[in-house]
């Protein structure tokens, strides 16, 4: 087992550096122990850490180690540096020391020396008894450059004063870069344990459910098992309803793929047959309604809640057209939920978040990454954001879930 | 066959309105004959067109004349307004009028009346002599409403005085709620046909082919004589090389799917590592390289240009440093493309719509519309954009053109 | 008088190709007249336009008639090519022909001659009896390059096939990129015009107002006389309301600028302190509000419809929390509006939309371009969009309509 | 001096817990001192912390322990909750206490009661032996709820195992929903600073300066003397070039503030001009180009880097079409700078942040949330973001630090 030990200084726990520091050590395969801890006790004191890092293969312990000093964490005892000269024009050693952007030392000669031009991802050159960092594309055959976290030092930045104005560093880690397909499998894993254990999944849902094209996805996976309740406005049931009976949904023609403008009477028109039903479920009966999402609800006998807003046509004769109403009967439809997942709908998300108890695990899935963020702002912190597709999503999780739309009966598709 | 003669009159062209009339024809199944089309001489003159809706359906004619008055087309002959009392509150008769937002008139008795509050997706009611809009819930049984398009004129907005000053009017098409997967089928087929006349797929892709997780899609669709040539730039070779020898993607353990924060020097060391070698091609031949992107490019004798910017590290070798001629490597790539997709980068998609001719068919995938929209404003007026999520649309389009990648052998499936 | 004649063939209606034809003749200060317009009389036909440009200035005509080009239009009688040679290596003559990605021919010595490699923004070098594309970077001293529009013809893209599948161009206007502090002046001249006509400006508001910091500008411009009617939800009011009793507004410290996280017992508890008062004009009667936009709106005797939604808390007692009776409120509040404004709020945008008549000038005003699109995708034509900061938007607008707030009484600001 | 100590145990370090709780006394007014900190020495070893809270006003510690609940925060000697009779339907009593959505106990006659159906911003309604929460709008007179934090735990969530595969939370500080007018005074008194201490502003521009009409208001900021170095690309430069030599920028008409499609050749022509006078100082010497931001900087003889990109038309003969000379230039032109500023630019924000040290204070401006958030992900970890319209945030900076346009020498303006 190889080991090195580290120190940090500063506001350690306000600034998050120090769960920035532990979880890079985990990242690089590596484990730690932390030695001594000594927290300020006051907002103005320093903390201070020192750590045990630790590895099985000597070389991550050196690159977890030159890593932590981009958080400004040293090693107790860095020794001397190591040169190594250059081979190749524009190449560095392999075992290089990679700068970080911190101001930096580096013992040379038993001195510590101020390495020049701070900047990051440069190598360190020497040059008589000074040192200045170096980009890859300029350095030459022949230069002695510092290899390893030996003899290396940082400077952390000092921290931030938070007691008074001047506004705030700004994070995120709201990303659409993320490797969605695994992603999707990970959901898919969690809806199985959750109706294995018996409990019921939650969805919420906006239109572009339709919009999208997914509709067929989706009635696939309530068919599945995998839909037990459903929270949505008008607008969802209404354009699911509009494809059903005309096609069309608010501006796409979803067999051609084409966008037909402003579709606004189709929508109106098919609000007026279901009120001229009575129900949805009226509606499936009478034979009127014969498909779509909500005709699977029915049919399946699964439970929905529709909650009307301030910008709905109609509303179809099912909508809450008192939000507080609505409320109430959102609430009523949490018993058994084990999982959530939200699509497509800031409006309803927020809404289903405000009543969610924290132990119910939440997914939030938009193309709009200010919906997932909004939801986890708001107070949700249990939520899980996925910045995708809504159609392709949907698409991808019905191949997971549903055999029926795995094996091939997927609309569209050229069977014969 | 059913026809109905409509006329229309104002600045038909340079608003947009006499395309968007139609447009509506042909979505709503009839054909049109122009009967007489006037054009003002001076960009001060109106123009005045009459044209005859045709359809083996009367329905179908009815429907479009109502849905064209809200361009401000009106019969020419409209007769007088059929009036049918609801039936039930809250449900008007299925052939109800359903309203613009422009001021409209309604005959009755011989006389042009008014309607009162002009509001959209409403019905109209007459009551006496009067006529006003109602929305269905409120409508009640015993209320007598205008049905069908009989009797019922609009009175278009002025034109727009676009002579001076005053900002423009918005309009977009650009939308992230299509049909992807439609879509997807669609430019699977583009691709079989441009390759079947023997011409070449052009790809320009940035690093979010990696970040998503898509590689292995990607790598397939390169496998399966897909990609031609590919345009990038140092990032999406460095992520890919840096994925293939360090696991990892600035940022993202791939195989978990979990966010790694700032993996900086991997990224600067796949790139010392490619200088040593020499080139990607070398790196291939002497096995430091053999996954990934780049490698299947090289194994496959596929052509690539990747020209630098200035935020690059390192660069890789075989990235143009000098952007002139970086340009110059693209034209020469451009020889016998029938076919070009860009995918998540607009800082080359932008570049290669530069140099590439009208003539080649042109799609711009991105998840943020700003670069799809940047791409058409940019003057590459046959870019066809579409909004959605990388590595979703990469996975699908890769399952449906590669075999190989469909029978299953995709990385992270848990065969045996 | 200077002009010239020139022509375009194909579908110029449905295709939007007319309309920007004309509008760019205008926009190089030229004139013109449509001498010769034969349009297709059926869907598959093409159609034909003859035009003549005129304008004072000559050259005038020739940039305009280079720029026409781009969109296929070619002169009716366009000579010879005119050839200058390069002065200076890396240079075009002044007048040089500008290239379009479309195929091009010119007329060389009596021949229409193909330009090899159309690209954009090139020029074109004749070397014997062949031309080409060529770089400004890569032209040389000598080089022979067509100048003006003479004896240049380009091709036409030939038409798309509208008539069955394929999915649509993209084109979008939406921007964020557009001069706004000009836009800002004009509404504000929007907004006198319509209070001098003695009608009333309605608002449509989120609660970006209050988190942007933007209430005291906001304020300045109910006490100008500039907000006659609010309509907007529990959110604005709330947060307004908090902000007066709290000095935050959920997440946002707004003295110091500083975020606070999830401020949200602040928000309930204001909620509840004005539902003990009753309604927000008994909080300010009994002194319990004392600042703020609510506050300001009620001792100005100004109007205000608040609808609620289901993500609601409380909610506060003037929220209608049926979204059909909310409905009803807003529509009897439209009486007498000659101007609307739409700030930061996508819910309540559309919902006012749907009621609005068109003959309602209509401005949306949001960071998010989604909001602007989405209104005018849902048939509000008459809708402008302006992509903006709404702190900074509301801040330049109290300063262009409220003396007061111009005359240095801004919150924050350091009068001694 | 009022106190009260408070515990909590778990992942405090890692998951951020810790951070929060600290945060929050401060925003609530408190103080704090940490009494005891046994830190989990491995990383499955759970931590502990007990805090004294403290604070002249009682009230400001009730409400900050309610607060920190949110957070799994109990306190260690919570008593017996306090119960208060609801005086009207709908109101709860001045100090409820406010629910979170994590599991909770109250102590009721000398017992733990778990309260049913856990949901955040609601009261807790104590019925018999049971309790439960409550909205506020269905409280009912004569309810008895829980008030103050007296009696009151919560049950923190269990920690997120880290240790294996499973998605990341989500969290986000970017918004666009910040006080933005105090933020640009921020900005300005840390300019002035910076000034008064003799270092350099540095500002990296994009071409939204020129396309929002920001140019005056740069040129304003240039001659005040507020931008020392300007690094930019060849496309600020030319639209900046563009607008003053023919009044427009790529598609805006800047005195008009109307949207011109495509002016491209304008834009290649201003190039062409600027390379056959040499220069861009050349042109100013020649009398060739008389205003905008580049002419601001010549005859202030202020420092500039541009550096191309493969997208570049031309490009400007000041331009480093090689990226790495490029990236040397810049390296040099960090000499004595104290403040960076960003603007509008993701491609050369990342590059200047590739090469600034962390010990100069960087702010980024842009109303795309993504490059503010790029470019914290890319490391440069003093990177403070703001989201909001260029346009009118060099409008606001203008007016603070530049006393001639103060004054009202602003383009644009009705002076006489």
């Amino acid at each position: 087992m190889h080991s090195e030990t580290v120190e940090v200084r500063g506001h350690l726990i306000d600034s998050g550096v120090l769960s920035r520091v532990l979880d890079d050590i985990l990242e690089y395969n590596c484990d730690y122990s932390i030695d001594r801890f000594e927290v300020g006790r006051t907002p103005v004191d320093e903390s201070y850490a020192r750590l045990t890092v630790k590895s099985e293969d000597a070389e991550d312990v050196d690159r977890v180690v030159m890593r932590l000093m981009a958080h400004g964490v040293n090693s107790t005892d860095p020794g001397e540096a190591t040169l190594r000269e250059v081979e190749t024009d524009g190449v560095f050693p392999d075992d290089f020391y990679s700068t970080t952007n911190l101001e930096t030392v580096v013992r040379l000669g038993g001195h510590w020396v101020p390495v020049e031009n701070p900047e990051m991802d440069c190598g360190i050159v020497v040059v008589g008894e000074r040192a200045r960092t170096i980009a890859v594309s300029d350095v030459r055959a022949g230069d002695r450059v510092v290899c390893g976290p030996g003899g290396v030092k940082v400077v952390p930045l000092p921290a931030i004063d938070r007691s008074h104005g001047g506004f705030e560093f700004m994070k995120s880690e709201v990303s659409s870069e993320k490797p969605q397909a695994l992603l999707v499998r990970q959901i898919a894993q969690q809806m199985r344990d959750v109706k294995a254990e018996g409990k019921k999944v939650l969805w919420v849902g906006g239109p572009a459910v339709v919009h999208t094209g997914a509709a067929p996805a989706m009635v696939a996976l309530v068919e599945a098992g995998y839909v037990d309740v459903l929270f949505a406005g008008n607008a969802l049931a209404t354009h699911d309803i509009e494809a059903a009976l005309f096609g069309t949904s608010l501006g796409v023609d979803l067999s051609q793929g084409r966008g037909v403008e402003h579709g606004h009477e189709h929508h109106i028109r098919a609000i007026n047959q279901i009120r001229k039903a009575g129900s949805i479920t009226k509606a499936v009966e009478s034979g009127v309604l014969t498909s779509g999402v909500m005709h699977a609800m029915v049919t399946g006998g699964k439970q929905w809640v529709l909650v009307g807003s301030v910008r709905d046509d109609g509303p179809l004769p099912d909508v809450y057209t008192d939000v507080i109403e609505g409320q109430r009967a959102m609430r009523a439809g949490l018993a058994d939920v084990g999982f959530a997942i939200m699509v497509a709908t800031m409006l309803h998300s927020v809404a289903t978040g405000n009543i969610l108890p924290a132990s119910v695990p939440l997914v939030c899935v938009d193309i709009n990454p200010a919906t997932v963020t909004k939801l986890a702002d708001r107070g949700s912190a249990q939520a899980r954001g996925i910045v995708t597709d809504i159609g392709l999503f949907l698409e991808q999780l019905a191949l997971e879930l549903a055999p029926a739309y795995r094996a091939g009966e997927r609309p569209g598709s050229d069977a014969p």
